[in-house]
């Protein structure tokens, strides 16, 4: 099932063709250098040559510089140009800002601009709840990062994390029609990221927190929960967590089991893995164990640096075992991983409880390959686009934030997250549901609207909701 | 000359009209009360009853009030409803953010998101400068304000200044293609605002400084200029400092003056008053005298509690007069107004020396009324758009921005600032040039693309310009 190519490395070839050169040369020193063509295009054509563009998925930089010398090599071909399609997308940016209205001349000025504005500006002077009608506030949202867990890839600063935030951005806008804005900041201070988000908040209507390294993220995000009054949302916890539980109310259906009698081993406790065991316990789990390569299973009586971990200690393990993952996972109805590649093995699979459900979420390499679990797992999901049952943060996010600046909520609470899981959940029909399919495709159009719906429900009953969107009572 | 109603403040009457009823009764109703009928549009037509929506330009709320009860009045008529066009043409706000490529599959997903984006965020944190290349920052200005000096409307804070900012977003997209965000924060302290502009200048290529209080505005853009890489620019000092000398440019021409010459007098030396100083000084002007209501003529010898006074005494004033407004205006060529309505009167502009130069920019009712001083000036100036020789800032913004990102310019300095003003002027032809006109119309198609062409001429022989565009050698 996994792909030899990655879809996301894919280079296009510019090449110089004499007309004696059939192209199944062309083809067969890509298919032996490992690449898969993808597009052939004719870019001009003449009696002594032929220029073509060949589209190639190429698995990295290597098998690239391969296939380009193996192509070279082919008498009568000459390359006349190599590009990258992923940094094409990306040339002067993923974003722009656009007027909605027009000025065109002296009396649209006037509306739109001094002096018009100024009466504009005293009505919210007089009234500023009235932005959410006569500002931008109302559908936009700050994606806020200071680069510190960009991905997989770490610290790798503001810069070079633009383009994860200029992408979310994009989402926003395509998904579910928010305008969104990457701010990405130079500082990893936390008191002075807090006091940044505070300031810029008149604009936004929500704030989304991305790619923040742990613990920081836990502080940077509680103290904007309680100093503002728009939602924050740190989305590599809470989107992670609902998405998961999406995936696990679906999973549970298939085997049979209740939430509130399973037992769940997290391999992992950083800023997802918290999350998703918060989200679980939400959700009525009462047996969760959770474990890390350095200390082991998190329990009651040891000492631990991270205060993330005493919390975790407190809240989980209800026997209070010890030992290793290995040791928790015995007897486990669920296995749920945000941790790194191959830290569990078949041996462990081997003594979870029937039907075992494992959520190998690390990214990029799981914590267990799918085609090793396969033959000794019920149900299985990962992170990525290559396998079934991708828990992808693109399924909530949208959704969750369309909801709560629809009713201008003051938050993002922790009934509005159980109810966008159970929406996404609900997408796949009980007829639907199998093994292979317990969670919908990103590009499902039914998920922003009915996890929108449920957000909004959600906060009008907990009490966050500022308004009452049409059709809603 | 001065209209009896303004354009930016438009009502549209949405009327029940029965058939009996002769349109002539609106009309007049209308026309009674002061208000002028700008569009009439019907909406739905029955046997009993037409819908109409009458577009009408009133004065102000007053006016508005009595109009609507004039009509109502009328039998027959109904007001069904009345609406503001200003109002109408700011709901929901006037910026959008939009996706500069489409996201329709998972092929499109995995190069502009994960998995694909990673390898651009890597290329990034090996070279920060790619940012030009591969993210939103060539062409992403920051319209950064606290909200302590909005239009004439002072210290309304930074929501309420949100119309305005989004505006001047607005125009940077309109008028010179350039990306633009609003920035409006709610600390009013220098050191934070500097922290937090310096904080988030990853995503910009430059950054619009806006509508910030005297003497904070100083302090801010200097050291923001000193310790950032990218053009700082407050626009209320330099974009009003440039269009001023523009017109004085033009202005000179037709009374036959030298810049080197001529005494200038001015009114006013907040953060405007200043940067215009400045600029004449760079320009070649020698004789500059600045008062103010409450300290008068400005001068050496004087204990001033406002820092920049000091620094305008020892810059200005080459014969260290003192004195009243109406003292320094005694032989004056130029007259320019930075400071509040009716500060000059007809007898101070009979002292002035042959030809007198009257720029009274101040809003929105100038230093003295263009229909009082006309008989005494030879070149009359505002900053309204209701007299000749509109001095706005609008002339100057996008094409100075457009300039210095399109050479990735380290800064605006003053040559760029010169070029500007001159580029700007010439667009008035010699040919063209007279009393009524010194300076050109903002929509005038010539302006943006003039002024970047010699902005980019300026910052490449002045060393600010980190890339050479196509075109330019």
């Amino acid at each position: 099932m996994k792909g030899q190519t990655s879809g996301s490395y894919t280079i296009i070839l510019r090449l110089e063709i004499e007309p004696a050169v059939p192209f199944i040369r062309i083809a067969n020193a890509v298919h032996e250098t490992g690449g898969e063509i993808a597009a052939v295009d004719i870019v001009s054509k003449s009696k002594n040559m032929t220029v073509r563009d060949i589209t190639v998925s190429v698995s990295n930089a290597e098998n690239e510089a391969e296939l380009i010398e193996s192509v070279s090599k082919i008498p009568g071909i000459g390359v006349v140009n190599v590009s990258d399609r992923t940094f094409l997308m990306h040339l002067g940016g993923k974003l722009e800002v656009h007027s909605k209205v027009p000025i065109k001349n002296r009396d649209d000025l006037s509306h739109v601009y001094t002096p018009g504005v100024a009466r504009v500006c005293m009505a919210l002077h007089e009234d500023p709840a009235k932005a959410y009608s006569l500002t931008i506030k109302r559908n936009t949202v700050a994606v806020v990062t200071d680069g510190t867990a960009v991905l997989g890839l770490g610290d790798i600063g503001p810069i070079a994390a633009m383009p994860v935030m200029e992408g979310k951005a994009m989402l926003f806008k395509e998904m579910a029609g928010i305008d969104s804005f990457p701010i990405c900041l130079n500082t990893k201070n936390t008191e002075e990221i807090i006091a940044i988000v505070k300031s810029i908040a008149p604009v936004f209507g929500g704030i989304n927190l991305e790619d923040i390294s742990s613990p920081r993220c836990f502080e940077i995000e509680e103290r904007l929960k309680r100093e503002l009054y728009i939602p924050v949302f740190h989305d590599d916890q809470h989107g992670t967590a609902v998405v998961m539980l999406a995936g696990l109310i679906n999973a549970l259906k298939i085997v049979g089991k209740n939430m509130s009698d399973i037992k769940v081993v997290f391999s992992g406790i950083g800023a997802a893995g918290v999350a998703c065991t918060k989200m679980l316990l939400a959700a009525g789990v009462k047996h969760i164990v959770g474990a890390t390569r350095s200390v082991g299973i998190v329990h009651r009586g040891a000492a631990y640096d991270n205060p993330m971990f005493q919390w975790y200690a407190q809240h989980s393990n209800p026997d209070n075992v010890t030992g290793s993952l290995s040791d928790a996972i015995d007897g486990a109805d669920v296995f749920i991983g945000l941790s790194g590649p191959n830290v569990i093995t078949v041996e462990d699979l081997k003594k979870m409880a029937r039907d075992p459900i494992v959520f190998a979420m690390a990214n990029p390499t799981p914590e267990i390959l799918p085609e090793v679990a396969e033959p000794y797992v019920r149900v299985m999901a990962t992170g990525r686009s290559d396998y079934p049952n991708q828990l992808n943060n693109v399924l909530c996010f949208p959704g969750i934030f369309r909801g709560a600046l629809d009713c201008q909520a003051t938050a993002i609470n922790e009934e509005m997250k159980l109810a966008a899981a159970y929406a996404i959940a609900s997408i796949v029909g009980e007829d639907e549901l199998n093994e292979q399919y317990i969670i919908p495709s990103v590009f499902n159009n039914r998920v922003v609207e009915t996890v929108r719906k449920k957000v909004i429900e959600a906060a009008m009953k907990s009490g966050v909701a500022r308004k009452i969107p049409h059709g809603f009572a």
